[in-house]
């Protein structure tokens, strides 16, 4: 059996929110789609591990934001490789509330989606939480945020908590002088540099400034290991 | 509620086979995802109207076949626009086996995967069928064929059983010369032709070739009407 085979499926990237009380949680995913038409439900898939399944268990409502594909690796490090148990996802970001009153970001994502769940399904290690819609809306035309994209052009990483997570195998070739995050798996590539926070490609990792920061989840240099 | 923030969902394009004692059927699904990595699962979301989902339900094991983006209309409506209660869609069709006998297109296929059903879902029109790994392949390498892609680039068209069909409603703008398949839905727009067909771009539809068919579902021109 080639489980490579599984990398072939699409998908796209979405931040999913949710409350608990007066407390807001989201967190990223990428499965998320539609079940049926009338009425308009969409399901998510979410591990039963992470702040946001409670959360959901719990309100029995959940938001999608489908994130614009220039959306920083930094909002995707705030809800992805950070827990709702010991940071305030959002504090410090701009956002705003659904009709049922969920939180999604005000800047790079394409529209919303609210739901309330309907139906739960028990799959393992994940929830299927299906959802009837609620509310929906575009709010920016553009190209959403697809993982396949993700990964190739923003070259992100990947949550050990994401179903599609893979353990790294014989299959990894050996490359100098790239560098990998030890808390979120993010890697940094000199070829490509961090363009987003003013790196140029070609800088080695020795060269980075002192005060420069993993743009996912944001710990600093002596964090990262030497690619093996 | 805004409907359109649905579309913001990414989806790749799969063809779905199961069997029935020895018989096969497949069909165009956009909704296949990972659940859980262990063990693996996926899930496929599939119509009860279709006769898939019957021989899903029989024999208890499908097939997701991940198309290649340069999979030709024709692949896409042998299998989205026709029914196997009508036509055998195997009948000329190059294909392979898998390891329990399922079908999958030999040609424009980037891998397949092979699923027993371990758990079912009924989601009203449609069944959940969450299946654990049995077997699965990589063939080809390349891009995988996307929901998006299939509809801005191929311009194809959308079964009226797919949980993403969405009656077209006031907003449809009016443009002279393009003609609408009255079987399947697909489009002929003159500005486009049909290039997989020989039929270079800026043909208008009358200039078409008398034995020219529907590129998906193969009927004739007489089936076609003015977009209104």
């Amino acid at each position: 059996m080639d489980s490579k085979a599984l990398h072939k499926i699409s998908y796209g990237l979405y931040v999913i929110t949710s409350k608990k009380g007066d407390r807001f949680n989201g967190q990223i995913a990428n499965t998320v789609f539609q079940i049926s038409n009338e009425p308009p439900t969409i399901a998510v898939s979410i591990n039963k591990q992470n702040l946001t399944h409670g959360f959901i268990k719990e309100s029995r409502v959940f938001a999608v934001s489908v994130l614009a594909q220039e959306a920083p690796l930094s909002l995707i490090g705030r809800f992805g490789f950070k827990s709702g148990r010991e940071v305030d996802k959002f504090n410090g970001l701009k956002y705003e509330l659904s009709q049922n009153g969920l939180p999604y970001p005000a800047e790079h994502v394409l529209a919303y989606l609210e739901a309330k769940v309907i139906q739960e399904v028990d799959a393992g290690t994940h929830t299927i939480f299906i959802g009837e819609l609620t509310d929906a809306k575009v709010l920016i035309e553009g190209t959403p945020m697809t993982y396949a994209y993700y990964h190739q052009v923003k070259r992100g990483s990947i949550p050990k908590t994401a179903p599609t997570f893979i353990q790294k195998q014989a299959e990894v070739t050996v490359k100098m002088d790239k560098y990998v995050c030890s808390v979120c798996g993010y890697v940094y590539d000199p070829e490509v540099g961090d363009p987003e926070n003013g790196v140029p490609p070609g800088t080695p990792f020795e060269k980075l400034p002192g005060d420069w920061t993993c743009p996912v989840c944001g710990v600093g240099k002596e964090e990262f290991e030497k690619e093996s």
